[in-house]
C-alpha cells in the first residue's frame, strides 16, 4: 500500500534532526531494479527550489535509482549554496548505496524557504537511511515526508502481476511555509521512460492538477514515477495509465481530505462546457473565490458567488443560460433564482457544486476546500 | 466634502425599508445643471446586475441628471423582472424630479444577489428622497449606500473655482454578499462627456483598479462622474484629471482602510519592471496570495510567499535577480536570503512590500489587506 508495494523497491524513513521537534524528516526510496526508467513532473512556478532544478536535470536522462526526500526545509531561494547542498545529498546517497551514479538520484525537499538545510545531519541521515532500507519501509518513508500533514498518505493498486504504489505529502497548495506537494510513485511494471512520462502527465493533469486548495503554487512540487521492471510484465499502455491515474486520484483525495484548516471538501463539477479547457478555467475560478469558500464554510448556498466567479472567466457561456446546483438542488436556473435555496443541505463534509454552462458537451471537475479561521491561524503563525 | 460639494448638485439619503434592520438604504443624487454630461465605468464581470446593464445604456448617451442608489439588495441574477425593477426605479425618479427623461437616470444597487428588491418600498423611498433633496444632503446619501461599511466615505477637492467631490461604499471586493464598490463623483466644472470619460478611466485605472482586497469581482461595481457645469469654469484637462485622480485615490484609500475583517493595509510596490503591465500583474499576484496575506496578518516577514507568487506570473524577470523588501528591510537579495528578517518590524497597521524585478524602469503599486479570521467569519455568516 505504499512505495514498497511494487517489487524491486526498498525504503526507509527516520528522524535525522532536520526538524527541531525531533519528528521524522528524512526518507529514502531505492529502486533495486533491474530497470531504472523514471518520469517526473514539477511545479510550474518560475521560482524553483534547488531540488526541483536538480530533478529536472536528472529526469532529462529518464533514469532514477533512488530518491532522497526531506521535510523540515524546502531548500528554495538558498542561492548557489543551496544547489550545492542538493547535489551533495545526491552524491552521498549514490555513494552509500554502493557506488551508484549520482545523476540518477532524485532529491525532493519541503518546509520553510530561504533557509539552508543542516547538511551535516541530513547527510548522516542519508547514511542511516541506507542502512535501514527494507522492503516494507514504505510507510515509514511516507511518515518522514510529512510537514503539517495530520496523517501520512499512501496508496497502491495491483493488476495482472504488476503493481503501482505511492506516497504523498501536502495538502494541495494549502500547507504552510509554501505548501509543497511531494509524491513518489513506484511500479514493478517493465516500461520505458517515455511511456512512464506519458502516463504520469496524463494522470497528474486529471488528478493533482485539479485539486486547488488555496490557489497558491509551491516552488517545490514534485511528482516522480519510478519503474523497477521487477515483475517482468509489460502491461498494455491503457491498463497502466489507468492504474497510475487510480493511485494519483487516491492520493489527491487524501491530500484534499487533509487540507489544513478545512472543514469541507468541495467538488466543483463543470458540465456542458464548450471545451475541457473552458470547464477547467471555470472550475478553477470558482475554486479560487475566497467569498465562495467562506460561504461553503458557513453552509450558505450562496450561488451568487459561484456566478460571479464564473463571470470573471473567458469561457464560452451566456450569463442568462447558466444553471447552478449545490448538493443537487438547482438554486440558479438560467442565471436567475431557481429552486428554493433553503432546501439545500450542506451539513455534510462533502459539498458538490455543479455549474452547467449550456455551451457544449465538455466537462471537468476541480476539487477544493473551504476557507476557515483555522487556515488563517495556521498560515499566519507558521514561521514564528 | 461629498457629492454635494460641487455646485449644482443636491442629494438625499434615507431608510426606505429595503434593509430589514431599518437602517438607511436609499440615496438620491440629482444634477441640477445647467450641464448633464456624465461618464461611467463598470464591473468587467460578465455576469452583470440589472442596474449595471441599465447604466451602460444610459451612459452610452453621455448624459445623467440623477442617480438612485440602494443598499439592501444587488438586483443581480434576478432575470427580466429584475431589469424591469431597475427601469421602474429610473422612471419613478424621472417623474418625481419634474418630468426628466428616465434615460438620464442612473441606478446602482448593492447587497445580496438573486433576490428581488421590495419595489413598493423602494419606489416610495425614491419619492420621499426627492422631497428631501438638499444641497448638503451628500453625507446622508453616503450613509445610505453602506452595506457592511463601518464608516461612510466621502471626499472632495476644490481647485480654481471648481470642485470635484464624491462618495463611495464597499471595501474593494471584500464586502460580503458580493462586495460591490459603488462610487458617485460630481463636479461643477464645465466639461463634455468625452473629457469626463477620459479622466474617469485614467483615474480608476490607477486607483480603484489597483485595490484588490480579496481577488473577487462584483456583478455590480459602478463608478459614475457627473458634471453640472455650474461653476462656469472649463478647466485644463490635466488639472481636471489630477483632481479626479485625487478624489478617487482618497476614496480608494478609505475603502481599503475599511476592508472587512482586515487588520493590515498592504502596499505592494513593484519597481524596475519591464513594463507597467508586468508591474501590475506581479503586484496583483502578490496581492492575491492567501498564504502571504495570512503571513502579514501574523506579522511574519515571509518573503518566500512573495517570491512564490511572483513566480506564477508571466512578467519579465530572472528569479536569481529578484530583491524583496518588507517595510524597508531587503530580506531577499538576488532570489536568496538578504538582510536579517528578524529586523523587520510589522507591528504597524500599514505594511509595505517592495519587489524589485531588475528588468526595466516601470513600476506600479497595488493595495490589498491581510486575510483574517474575521474576514472568514463575516463572509461565512452573511446570508444566514
Amino acid at each position: 500500500m505504499s512505495v514498497t508495494a511494487a517489487q524491486g523497491f526498498s525504503a526507509a524513513g527516520l528522524a535525522a534532526g532536520i526538524k527541531a521537534d525531533g519528528s521524522p524528516d528524512l526518507a529514502l526510496v531505492v529502486n533495486d531494479g533491474p530497470g531504472t526508467a523514471a518520469a517526473g513532473v514539477f511545479t510550474s512556478n518560475r521560482v524553483k527550489a534547488a531540488p526541483v532544478v536538480w530533478c529536472e536535470q536528472v529526469l532529462g536522462a529518464g533514469r532514477v535509482t533512488a530518491v532522497v526526500l526531506n521535510s523540515g526545509g524546502a531548500n528554495a531561494c538558498t542561492g548557489p549554496e543551496g544547489f550545492q547542498d542538493t547535489v551533495a545529498t545526491a552524491r552521498r546517497a549514490a555513494e552509500v548505496l554502493g557506488g551508484r551514479d549520482a545523476g540518477t538520484v532524485a532529491v525532493a525537499s519541503t518546509g520553510l524557504i530561504g533557509v539552508r538545510l543542516p547538511m551535516d545531519r541530513l547527510l548522516e541521515g542519508v547514511e542511516q537511511a541506507a542502512a535501514e532500507l527494507s522492503a516494507d519501509g514504505g510507510e515509514r518513508a511516507a511518515v518522514a515526508i510529512r510537514t503539517t500533514d495530520t496523517v501520512h498518505k499512501t496508496a497502491a493498486v495491483t493488476r495482472d502481476g504488476w503493481t503501482v504504489g505511492g506516497m504523498a505529502k501536502g495538502a494541495g497548495m494549502l500547507a504552510p511555509g509554501l505548501a509543497t506537494m511531494l509524491v513518489v510513485l513506484t511500479t514493478d511494471a517493465d516500461l520505458d521512460a517515455g511511456t512512464l512520462d506519458k502516463a504520469l502527465r496524463e494522470s497528474t493533469r486529471q488528478t493533482f492538477d485539479r485539486i486547488d486548495s488555496d490557489g497558491c503554487m509551491s516552488t517545490n512540487d514534485t511528482v516522480l514515477l519510478l519503474a523497477s521492471g521487477a515483475s517482468g510484465v509489460v502491461p498494455e499502455y491503457d491498463a497502466f495509465a489507468e492504474a497510475v491515474r487510480a493511485v494519483c486520484g487516491d492520493l489527491a483525495g487524501q491530500l484534499l481530505a487533509d487540507a489544513e484548516g478545512s472543514s469541507k471538501e468541495i467538488r466543483i463539477e463543470v458540465v456542458n462546457a464548450a471545451t475541457e479547457d473552458d470547464a477547467v478555467e471555470v472550475g478553477r475560478a470558482v475554486a479560487r473565490s475566497n467569498l465562495l469558500k467562506c460561504a461553503v464554510h458557513g453552509e450558505d448556498p450562496n450561488w451568487g458567488r459561484v456566478l460571479s466567479a464564473i463571470g470573471t472567466t473567458s469561457a464560452a457561456f451566456d450569463p442568462d443560460r447558466l444553471d447552478i446546483a449545490i448538493n443537487g438542488v438547482w438554486v440558479c436556473r438560467e442565471g436567475a433564482v431557481g429552486e428554493d435555496r433553503d432546501t439545500v443541505d450542506m451539513r455534510d463534509r462533502k459539498v458538490v457544486i455543479t455549474a452547467d454552462l449550456a455551451s457544449g458537451s465538455a466537462s471537468a471537475t476541480i476539487w477544493t476546500n473551504d476557507l476557515t479561521a483555522a487556515y488563517v491561524h495556521e498560515n499566519s503563525a507558521y514561521a514564528s
